[in-house]
């Protein structure tokens, strides 16, 4: 799977990936008063405006970007009908070409794991029949329960040609209080957890990269950099330019020799753009145009340092 | 919300909650076979039959037990039909007077996680109006991106009188491959961990407790007794009963010295005990009675050790 996503990106010369995390805050208001006069409950009114976000987003950015990341977060909070959304935008995803990174962050011991892993990745057996009930190309991950928890995963890719992209040092501040301690072997933790990503890899290699990959926030050049090195075929995932701060020169070291081995997420600095100065002639109404505008700004960005 | 909780173990005499875990190998076969006269599609086949199974297991336990632990992976495993079945348990626990522990085992990032605790255990506003997605009264929750990804859950804690149980020590067997690991001030990651959450409760106590508790898996009675005296005001959720090896000899040092301060989870053992030769006499179509004799047992079992 991971070869395909390389293939994307290279195809669209775009290392980019649209984080889908439709908060309520970025949803432009005229959304939710069309989505008002067709539902009553709150939750079906913010699912279907939600709805008319990402499918309005996915047209304008399919063609330019070979993959998008819905963080299941900002559609569990809006319940049964914010899932069924969910799937819905992994569906018309795929529809228009893109491939899915479900920002889901599951991991468990290993029973549950494989229960998530269907879940996302694969299909699950219900006497005679199987189904898939997400049917995503990629997930991420949570490493803190160790392989027991990554292994359902490993398996899943392996089974279905699928990837996952596990926590190794994440985009947030906070992200050192555990990932930055220092071990008694003298590695910081997130550079262990790096190093045994990179040795589960092995098991799924996918071309010069695994369908084994990392998550590195773009908030974190320095160590991406030494990631990069520990971990020579493992892609990275980088959540955290734009508005989490990370800019085009700090992410050259996520990359490798080639300019490959990484993809960049934006999340409300496309989708959200029309609030931005930059775009705000745009208007509202015009979300999907100002949302286009950023991703390829942020493709031309990305294409500098690269 | 812990104050509850604890109320509610004391009035039960039973610190013990029941996993509502559904695998499907644990659903009788005759429910399946009820649900595909109604149903065609296998995701609302499956949903069914463990909707009918949890609510007979509701019914039997819900005079002797506190509280049950749905799984949330065992219900996304069958997409939304899973999840719409997830929710349906949560309420008709409720109805039944169980306090409900949503075992999600979320953690993002701070803006993400705020969306997970408002989805869990909070409520969600849509224009003039909010809504409680799901309606837990605890969710347990991932430590590995530090504070950011705790603090919405604290916060949710407080606002609507909710708790949450933190990670520290899992119940699997490569618990340890991270959580073990020494750090440079000579403590393991899992003591490390153990004290944050202790100073993360001071923020959020209720009575003698705090709302922000710790899972420490019943499969390590050792360190389990170190985080016992690290974490004095820390409620201690104890997976790992049973099935996954845990006897009640091994579960004393999880309590206090007045036996409180920790409840113990079972699932397999209690959901399929029709399964096993001590109760094989209730048959499959008395896998409700089944359950609640070995929740009858396992209290007994653990009366007999505090």
């Amino acid at each position: 799977m991971i070869r395909k996503l390389m293939d994307a990106i290279r195809e669209k010369q775009a290392p980019v990936v649209v984080g889908l995390d439709p908060s309520l805050s970025f949803v432009p208001h005229f959304l939710l008063e069309e989505a008002a006069k067709e539902f009553e409950a709150p939750l079906e009114i913010a699912a279907e405006a939600v709805w008319r976000f990402n499918r309005a987003l996915i047209d304008a950015v399919a063609d330019i970007v070979p993959a998008v990341k819905p963080q299941i977060a900002m559609y569990e909070q809006f319940g049964i009908p914010g899932l069924a959304v969910y799937k819905k935008t992994i569906d018309y995803s795929h529809e228009k070409g893109l491939l899915v990174i479900a920002d889901v962050k599951r991991g468990d011991i290993g029973s549950t794991s494989l229960a998530y892993a269907a879940a996302h990745l694969g299909k699950v057996a219900v006497g005679e029949e199987k189904a898939a009930p997400f049917d995503a190309d990629f997930a991420t991950v949570n490493p803190y329960l160790g392989i027991d928890g990554i292994q359902p995963f490993l398996d899943v890719c392996n089974e279905h040609d699928r990837g996952i992209f596990v926590l190794v040092k994440t985009s947030n501040p906070s992200s050192g209080e555990f990932q930055d301690r220092l071990l008694d072997n003298g590695k910081h933790l997130y550079e262990e957890v790096g190093e045994k990503v990179s040795a589960w890899g092995l098991t799924s290699m996918d071309g010069s990269y695994s369908n084994v990959g990392a998550v590195v926030g773009a908030t974190y050049p320095e160590e991406a950099a030494r990631l990069r090195s520990l971990m020579p075929h493992t892609f990275i995932l980088a959540p955290g330019y734009g508005a989490q701060g990370a800019a085009a020169a700090d992410l050259k070291s996520f990359f490798d020799a080639n300019g490959e081995g990484a993809i960049v997420n934006s999340s409300r600095g496309i989708i959200a753009a029309y609030k931005k100065p930059a775009y705000a002639s745009c208007g509202e109404k015009g979300f999907a145009d100002a949302a286009r505008a950023a991703a390829q700004d942020m493709v031309r960005d990305l294409r500098s340092v690269l």
